[in-house]
């Protein structure tokens, strides 16, 4: 049994409490927050005192932002445990590897960073895919799923009440990728923009090109806007789904092959917290086995991440 | 630059010879083989010289089949050098990996088994599903494509002058996984056969009467059935395509979450083969680091199938 602490409980540390609870090689044994928090899974203490309680847990799942909480936060916590983060920033993620394996190497611990699915298990698709077909075009699709950057962009347009917007593929685009002409759609043919937004009547004109014509966020994208009622916000636009699609298309001596890998999510936090959680197995054993160091998806066996022994997953192979 | 060699050379070994020719770190400097072949890319010897020629080639992919000869060639073989096999044989995979395992150990080799998209990458995508999603139902389709064991039962109907079996997955049975409902589609329900056959006109409805009452093979399937020429069977039935699906449908905490990975393969030998010179650098590799020992798709860290470095891989990450 691997005892799992959470450190940060937003969106991604409450989805990691509730799936850890249907987990049962892993128990949640302590929560971290720098909020009061009650009533929560498990004991619930402050930040600060997360060295005292070194003795409760095995691993760190840090479910904090990567804006400044991992960058900073992070390696001070890698000191005193295994710890898995989401850091997303993707140009710096080299450098975040590199810094953390200094402190893993020194504390003799283990870290695995930018766990969860872009970067993450994408990454891993478009690695795997380029390997198997060196000629290969990759491309990335989101969506359907909020882009929370876009919808803030509509919210700060003055007299917006409430407002969403999702990105969608361009069916077209994702058909041209899979035939090996990803090229024929340029990035921001790609994606659909849909905005739902609630406002005054009156208002609707206004806010509507104020949204289409927003330099970098909307203008040249593909762009629907519809205005919906503050009811149908609430009851329809409150979660969080997200997913994607990693289509390499290449050919092997002259022959075209295509692999594609899809995400559907009903819940984006969701899933990251349950290949957080996955990975969770893979830095305890690396612990065990004293590799002490840091890791990226792109590092671990895949056995690492069942709670099955080798020998069963060669069973079921 | 990885030197290897080819033992065996049917349509795979073919298709290795002609995609290792566009791979950039990896020649191929020897081709083994039981038959007298001229006019190869690369010198060609006889399959028992292979010991005399061991300082030609770093690696030996085994180009051979499951049935007899990789069970009685392949630990001979992995005692002389690092080999790469495509065994198959699902139920005794395990087995096999642990004889190779031995051999490996006491001849300080290393030996990747049971290579390829299923098993292989198919597993691979199974195992991740399972570990990130406990509650996954996984469910596989294969296809569209050519089933030999099917397209060789209906060539020992009398009367049948060719034929090729086409398996092609049942859209709704996909559809039904994708949401999580698979187990209402029993498996004689999940693929379509779709058979073209050439024959006298007036054998057809005996044939086709054959074919659709023939037990274990297509009694219970949905079956279809079409009579062409044999210029028609010659000019569009030769090609090798495959493919399939894992859609892997569970919940975290509630919340619906899907998993689909496609291959739609123009040419399966080719694709197998491609697969065979990407695990070829992760057996150089872990041979480098003296690992000796016999590994499957399911070990392997997914950075050592790629000819760039780690640090590299970060920075695409």
């Amino acid at each position: 049994m691997i005892r799992a602490a959470i450190v940060g409980y937003g969106n991604l540390g409450k989805a990691a409490a509730a799936i850890i609870n249907q987990t049962p090689d892993i128990t949640l044994t302590a929560i971290f927050s720098r909020r009061q928090l009650t009533d929560l899974p498990a004991p619930v203490y402050p930040l600060s005192t997360i060295a005292q309680h070194r003795s409760d847990y095995d691993i760190l799942l840090l479910c904090l932002g990567s804006a400044t909480d991992i960058p900073k936060h992070g390696p001070e916590l890698l000191a005193l445990a295994p710890t898995i983060d989401v850091y997303d920033n993707h140009s710096s993620i080299a450098t975040h590897r590199q810094h953390l394996d200094q402190i893993a190497k020194k504390h003799h611990t283990v870290a695995i960073t930018a766990v969860g699915w872009d970067p993450g298990l994408f990454s891993l698709q478009r690695l795997m895919a380029q390997a198997i077909l060196p000629d290969a075009q990759t491309s990335t699709f989101w969506g359907k799923g909020v882009s929370q950057g876009h919808s803030d962009a509509i919210r700060r347009i003055p007299g917006v009440q409430h407002a969403v917007q999702y990105t969608i593929p361009n069916p077209e685009a994702l058909q041209a990728a899979a035939c090996g002409k990803a090229q024929d759609y340029p990035p921001q043919t790609r994606h659909i923009r849909q905005c739902y937004v609630v406002c005054e009547t009156c208002e609707q004109k206004r806010i509507q090109d104020a949204i289409i014509t927003m330099p970098d966020y909307f203008q040249g994208y593909h762009t629907t806007v519809e205005f919906i009622t503050k009811e149908t916000y609430l009851a329809q636009h409150q979660a969080m789904p997200h997913g994607g699609t990693v289509i390499a298309s290449g050919t092997t001596a002259g022959e075209h092959q295509t692999i594609e890998y899809n995400l559907h999510l009903d819940s984006n936090p969701h899933f990251t917290a349950a290949v957080m959680i996955a990975y969770s197995r893979a830095a305890h054993r690396l612990q065990t086995e004293r590799r002490h160091g840091a890791y990226t998806i792109l590092d671990i066996p895949p056995t690492y991440l069942s709670p099955l022994t080798p020998e069963q997953l060669y069973q079921q192979l």
